[in-house]
């Protein structure tokens, strides 16, 4: 695998390969990778004839008090699951290499779409992903690009950038990968302690409820985000952020169910947050 | 020439004229094609294989109140005039080709830059033309782009978009076309009634007396400044918007004259809006 830490070397390694009419897939990531990012690269190595991750920890989508300094990294690892995964090259680079001096352009959904649940008490988060995701897509110029339903907004939110600005990339949703206990893998699921990594399982446990209560016809939003509020209370190490219903597409809150629909959210475990959902298919 | 009104068929071709190792040029205009437009296209021409020109009247980038609605069309005299300039293709969309249903997606540059000459009394202008222009760049795929000097700031923050946005893309700045008698060639000079049509000289007077000073080696900008304020103010139908001295790069304000400068100015003539600047070297 190769590891490129400049976007000129990213760039040329890829008109090489346009030039031979192979197509590039693209996995972008923070990095500390896990198996969720591994079935994201293995879904790209199997659609597309080359693949690029990158491993960037980007500072314009985390706030400030956020964790960017304390995000775990390590690269030499990650590089070791990326090889074993089958990924073709890299794309490492410094800050410096993606925020020159001076940088003042943002790629930004300017509707309610990020303002709604995670955008409630992370305002910038999904200005900083459009416009790293932006950069990616121009530097890489992908045929296809990866992403987790576990960041549910997250996607919705690009597939609505990359239809507004015509940036013919298809972009494929992969599904949440999980511990054997349920726990969806997370880069932060390694702040937890012992106590904290068992009572996290309340998120998941929330979201088997939430799909219970669905498959049994219920049809109230409300009622299904309660229940599953009620059975999150019940953890003492646990703190709601969020848990709500909302519009697949457009993120905006939902009171019924009628297919479609994402329910999702965010919950403190001790000082970790920590994110699942789970879609109503329809 | 081929006539395009679909992002599908312009897709299409450029990737035919990819896949034989052709380098594509890019032209975006509003449409009512002058000589200014005419040399961009002739430039690109000769600096490219392919020239892809857009005729678009960009909704996203006319605030309340400004003149999208009375903007002067002829897509007929357009196509004659690409044709004769050796255009290959004209990209000619419906506006909801380009901003479908819920288009909520901007690229803004989020600085000052914006903020200042045009920008304070054109707030969302800019965010629409960063906008349109990248979404042209995604449809497009272009090697280069050409954009004119006459609207420096317009180039000045698009060319801090690709370089902020890692847009892979070259921007060339072209010459300011003037008419025999000095006024800048402008889409909008058809607004103008005969008496107004010589009273707009007022502006291409004020940068050749600009220009004489700098030449003169005046450093001090608030004079030279001052000096084409007071020529532009003997016009009793000509109504300055601003006539300011900007750093080249950032369009901050600048008092002292050491190279790489910007003299610009907005005036009214009547009720046509128009302006021109000129660049310091260095």
């Amino acid at each position: 695998m190769k590891i490129a830490t400049t976007i000129a070397e990213v760039r040329a390694q890829v008109r090489e390969w346009k030039q031979q009419g192979l197509t590039v897939g693209l996995v972008p990531t923070m990095g500390y990778l896990h198996e969720g990012h591994a079935s994201l690269v293995k879904t790209s190595v199997q659609q597309c004839d080359r693949t690029v991750a990158s491993v960037f920890l980007n500072p314009t989508q985390f706030g400030p008090g956020e964790d960017l300094e304390t995000y775990p990294r390590d690269f030499e690892h990650d590089c070791a699951l990326l090889t074993e995964c089958g990924c073709d090259m890299v794309f490492h680079p410094e800050v410096s290499e993606m925020y020159p001096d001076g940088f003042a352009t943002f790629v930004e959904v300017q509707s309610e779409m990020p303002r709604q649940l995670c955008g409630k008490t992370r305002p910038i988060h999904f200005r900083g992903v459009c416009t790293v995701v932006s950069k990616l897509f121009n530097i890489v110029t992908p045929d296809k690009a990866f992403f987790g339903q576990k960041d549910a907004q997250q996607l919705a939110i690009i597939r609505r950038m990359v239809l507004d600005l015509s940036m013919g990339i298809e972009i494929v949703g992969c599904p949440i990968i999980r511990e054997a206990d349920g726990l969806a893998k997370s880069s932060r699921n390694t702040y937890l302690s012992a106590e904290e990594r068992k009572a996290a399982l309340v998120l998941s446990r929330a979201v088997k409820l939430g799909q219970e209560l669905v498959r049994n016809g219920e049809k109230n939003a409300d009622a299904i985000v309660n229940a599953m509020r009620a059975l999150i209370e019940q953890e003492p190490l646990a703190r709601i952020d969020y848990v709500s219903a909302v519009d697949g597409l457009t993120m905006l809150p939902v009171h019924e169910i009628n297919g479609g629909e994402l329910i999702a959210m965010a919950v403190y475990i001790g000082k970790t947050r920590l994110i699942d959902n789970f879609s109503v298919e329809g």
